[in-house]
């Protein structure tokens, strides 16, 4: 009851707290910096792969390498975050209800991406980008081509 | 279709990848981090707030307490994302099934508390973490008693 | 005479990495990345001056728009200037002569958004990133149009 | 004579600052930040230990979990700095004479936890955190109850 | 009882791992790093001065010039704590009993440039890195003049 | 031609708010930055390569040891780049016409010393940064002996 009653307040101050920003100036969200991350975080597990058996791979090579797919899948995470809560806002929720679910899935394959020397992991994280590169430009009413850089 | 194939596939990989996860070894969670975190954008707010009329405030004071008040609500922010693609997994969202709506709303008061010198949406924040605090502890069946440093 | 040994040294080990690397995997860059931390930037300086006379501004607003302000001009310039060490190479620079100056005057545009509030500098610097975009993709020998998110 | 000038002249200064700051509003400190890096820095330890011989383990997952290790261990130690530099006052010292040399010590126990893969040191700097929080929270004059997240 | 235990515990690993440190190669240390950061905080704090009143002065200069110090003294103080917890060591210490309260007062030095506009405290700052830089080049044999950039 | 206008006209708001910048007061710069990192970064491969065959060697310390490579090598680039971008000026280039190549150079070897465990690399960087810090003193009319921390 407690609990219910904190979640409803808390709901309606996010909502208003959103609901004003709408009536300000926008800002500047462009799916391409989650993108970009997630092109070099599969680059580096393809590199990975292409070193051979990581006992006889040059080992300050296979090091740097783990670690930039690392920031990467991170820095593509946190591209996606910002999107999330940022710049989705409820009205868009009513739009595509499974929009919670797909940003969920595609910060837990940001986290896959580094647990792992995984392509498919990789790969899937780069539909899911495309996946809401098409509903967030579909949201602003424009329609810009997805591309990838490599 | 072919969207909703990748949909799919995604969630596949991301769900496959946290279930192999859960065989492995636990992470270090603990709400408290966004809690610290908030409780200093709370202070922040209350302090500017004695600082009286901004234009008459000490301006390296009230620059200073703005910019701390940004950094701590942001890492709020980060902390609360953190246990929302990390820890919890598809079996904690059939428990609770307006989990991605907390964490959502979570990180909108945590914006809220950047862009005005709020105290409510503060002391909201406050309330969203102790409920995300007890939603965690019975997760793991525990009971952690909540309390604030201040 | 010694000053030229050593940059002479400097200058072959310099270029015989670039040219081992250029053996070796490529990359993943995209202007994409300093045109909208850029636009980031723009877009600030623009609701800065939408904000009015300062004393007269919400200071807590002011305050925070500045720092935004800052940051995404300082990223700018380090998206470019990883293009500019990481990516081009001396052959580029045998088609670019004026390559150098180029990057120069763009990071000096970043710093002259930081310092004052000036439309001016950030659409000069946006003119400036959609110059670097033509040329990355032209020595990519792709036609990539450039676009502006907002 | 010069150098104890100027450590008579540094001295005071601080200690005047200080004190004029105990006369403002108090800032949120907890321990428990510390706790919870020093947990995970201690949690990776273990992690990495039970992979077995390095040599035949993941090269992956081995280079990611001590890249894990190095950062909470050294966030372990920037948070006691804080607590150190920050909170500790003049009057603290009198109470506690040893206090300097338990957060050096605590400080060291941080390098050594990223030194090695040393389960001794991850454990003495979670025992060094507790021995902290205790005396923390008796200058607060509080009775929290310490407790691992793990 | 039970805590002094602890302290002893700990004390001898941290002991032991600085010793077990000492054995191997020794790290890269230069006082410069702190001082370079001292002086970047004392000009922003002279250049604040020079603005005149904040209330007439550009408020986009005041505000980044606030943050520019806040920076830099807070980098200030993390070169120093480097030093005080890297490099310096039990035998040290009993050659410089006051060690631990000049590097306390030198971190709380660099609070005080950052909660003022306050000549006094940045030149007490810069005093406090001169004296430590004698101190520790005295510690390495060498004799390494001080001077400053500006 | 329309490039060529574009290239005209940024090139004139550069140079315009870097005289303009000229007319405030100067920031603290100094090339001992830049050269405390590249010494680390070399310290670091020297210690790599004495560790000896990478698979034998300890894999906690070998992978630190790459990663402190990294970061050291990265930080020496962005000090370098600062003094670049920010420090000289239109007419520093009419003095020194390698500016730029100098910098390009130096900035490739930081690359270098990441992407290898290369003596010759971290050496040819300290002697580019000694080169910089002779014309960089030369431009403020300064003698400043050039030393090295180890």
């Amino acid at each position: 009851m407690f609990r219910e009653a904190i979640s409803k307040l808390i709901a309606k101050t996010a909502v208003d707290t959103v609901s004003a920003h709408c009536d300000g100036p926008c800002g500047v969200y462009d799916p391409a910096s989650a993108r970009i991350a997630a092109e070099a975080a599969l680059s580096m597990t393809q590199k990975i792969i292409d070193l051979g058996p990581a006992e006889s791979a040059d080992h300050n090579t296979y090091g740097r390498f783990v670690s930039i797919k690392e920031q990467q899948a991170h820095l593509a995470k946190e591209e996606l975050l910002i999107l999330w809560t940022d710049y989705f806002k409820p009205e868009h929720l009513e739009q595509y209800s499974d929009l919670h679910d797909k940003f969920w899935n595609a910060a837990k394959l940001c986290s896959a991406v580094k647990q792992g020397v995984d392509l498919d992991a990789a790969n899937n994280l780069m539909a899911a980008i495309e996946d809401i590169h098409n509903i967030y430009w579909a949201t602003k009413g424009r329609d810009v081509a997805y591309y990838v850089a490599t």
